[in-house]
């Protein structure tokens, strides 16, 4: 396949697809950094105390679910998920809403948010490619109740829920977690694609995503499909090996969805992420929830979750222009992942 | 200073200031990879065929200096400054100007451009924070020599010259160099500024550029002027220490220059680079010149040097959201590149 410069589904973003300069997976290989020595991991049980205290934790409690925080210094023991504030954190929670001030060119608000971590495993290594479905629904459901708690603070205008997966990746700590940071301002990306989706939905009376997953699971870049879920790698991939997981009902946010889906969802992202760990020997990858932001018309939307393996580094020309450079077709790389990910679903 | 949110001049773009877990100068420090050993550098003096054949070479001659190019499968030696095709180019030339091919979502154009190499310089390590001022005005005049030839084809909508410094920021080769890549659409970053600035003109008549830079050499995040230059670093920096340099005179791409400001360019660069160098110890960085698109209105636009250090890794939050979490404020960048910039200054 010739290079070409393909354009985002709907953003104003552009990528050239360099197949000319295409290699196999394993090409892709590449050496682990070893896992930096931790003597104590802060995440693991027995260390809860090296944590800021839990703004809520799951304990198991007569066959089902205690849903409940650290109080009063105390650590409940036998925890099943736990969400710790970031004892870093990049924004915080203050008593009042902040106000924006601007000048011609400054315009700034205070620092006001939240930026949590999800631990998502009692067990160290228990990441999503090898995690038990049960673990995950469980995280799924501890992102849902935080998204519910937070959002209902009108000044959160965004919510992203992300992961960064190994030191490359920039993952300073190897316990299974991911991150949450709530903003008082919606970040570009996503209003991006709220806004196109909109522009959309208003000529064409329906939602982008409900149109374009359906055409993509038809196509040569369909990776995964279930009754709830659809995967596939984007027809312009910024990353290689990117894939998108979209719930195939429209609905605009994680809260949306029913028991089934998020059984569904569970399934999905153990077989997606085993499937890219043994296709590719568990590369760093980062990913992000996007979700459907609060104080801006959005029912159009429709969330989904985006997953870029780390494998190359975006330089010079990437940073300094928007634009992309991605050496690897997204239907080559659905085609490899197809095969892994189907593998993994007939295993778990 | 608490952390605050901040929005870009004119994008609609945010970055976390995150002062708070802010840090010396010297805590950014890096540990330099052993650059890997090459035996034979391919942009050495005599290894130039190991270069596809050079488009433009310049030549001492008489006291001038004489333009030329590789011809039939000559190499000349003795050059000073060099521009090869890459060789595993992104975008090729074609003989048609390429055509848009587009369905619901599916837009794509054949990889149609330019991808070149500009060798700065004969000498291996002449990087610009240790190159004499003559020869980075040599790149500079090559530079525009290029544009004009590769801006006269009516299909090429933008002109990227970028450079990656240091293995850890993606240079591949440690030879003195930079990069253009030539693209038949305009890019994301450059059409969003030059839409914002030309909605700036439309409300106020003059050049946002031209207000912002006066403003900012007024304040705490000025790091350098002379007669035609300032450099400040800007009040939504996305990287630690990021910097930009403006010509004083509005101008919207580097073909604009007089010899005057060429000249004052080329002492500019050699200054904030020996600054930059010295203050963090050679750190990887990349650069992008942002010049004024073609066959997009751009009279209001007005070019700049966005100069990135490669300190830290943008990760799972900032590559979902296009949102940025930056630990240095511009303000103390600026204390401390000013210092350093002008030490340099005063040593060339």
């Amino acid at each position: 396949m010739p290079n070409e410069i393909r354009k985002d589904y709907l953003l104003n973003r552009w990528v050239i697809i360099a197949a000319e300069r295409s290699r196999r997976p394993s090409d892709f290989a590449i050496k682990r950094v070893e896992k930096a020595k931790v003597k104590t991991c802060p995440f693991c049980p027995g260390n809860e105390n090296m944590t800021p205290p839990a703004v809520l934790l799951y304990l198991p409690s007569n066959g089902g679910i205690q849903k409940t925080r650290d109080l009063d210094g105390e650590r409940p023991k036998g925890w099943l998920v736990r969400c710790v504030p970031n004892l870093y954190p990049a924004l915080q929670p203050l008593k009042k809403p902040p106000t924006f001030k601007q000048t011609d060119y400054h315009t700034r608000i205070a620092g006001t948010g939240y930026h949590e971590i999800i631990i998502e495993s009692p067990n160290h290594d228990e990441h999503p490619h090898v995690a038990r479905i049960q673990q995950i629904r469980l995280t799924l459901d501890l992102l849902i109740d935080r998204i519910e708690e937070i959002s209902s603070h009108s000044y959160i205008k965004f919510i992203s829920i992300f992961r960064n997966h190994g030191q490359e990746a920039g993952a300073s700590l190897s316990h299974a977690h991911s991150q949450l940071i709530a903003t008082p301002i919606v970040p570009t990306q996503i209003s991006d694609e709220v806004e196109a989706s909109k522009k959309y939905y208003e000529k064409e009376s329906k939602c982008a995503y409900c149109d374009l997953l359906n055409e993509e699971m038809l196509g040569p870049r369909k990776i995964y499909e279930e009754k709830n879920f659809a995967v596939f790698a984007p027809w312009a991939s910024v990353y290689s090996f990117e894939f998108w997981i979209i719930p195939k009902r429209h609905q605009i946010s994680l809260t949306n969805m029913t028991e089934t889906e998020k059984n569904s969802l569970a399934r999905t992202i153990r077989s997606c992420f085993g499937g890219l760990a043994k296709l590719l020997n568990d590369p760093p990858y980062w990913y992000g929830f996007h979700i459907a932001p609060y104080g801006m018309e959005s029912n159009h939307f429709h969330w989904h979750l985006e997953v870029y393996p780390k494998l190359g580094i975006h330089a010079g020309f990437e940073n300094s222009t928007g634009m992309y450079i991605n050496v690897m077709p997204p239907e080559t790389a659905a085609a490899h992942l197809r095969e892994f990910v189907e593998n993994e679903k007939l295993a778990i």
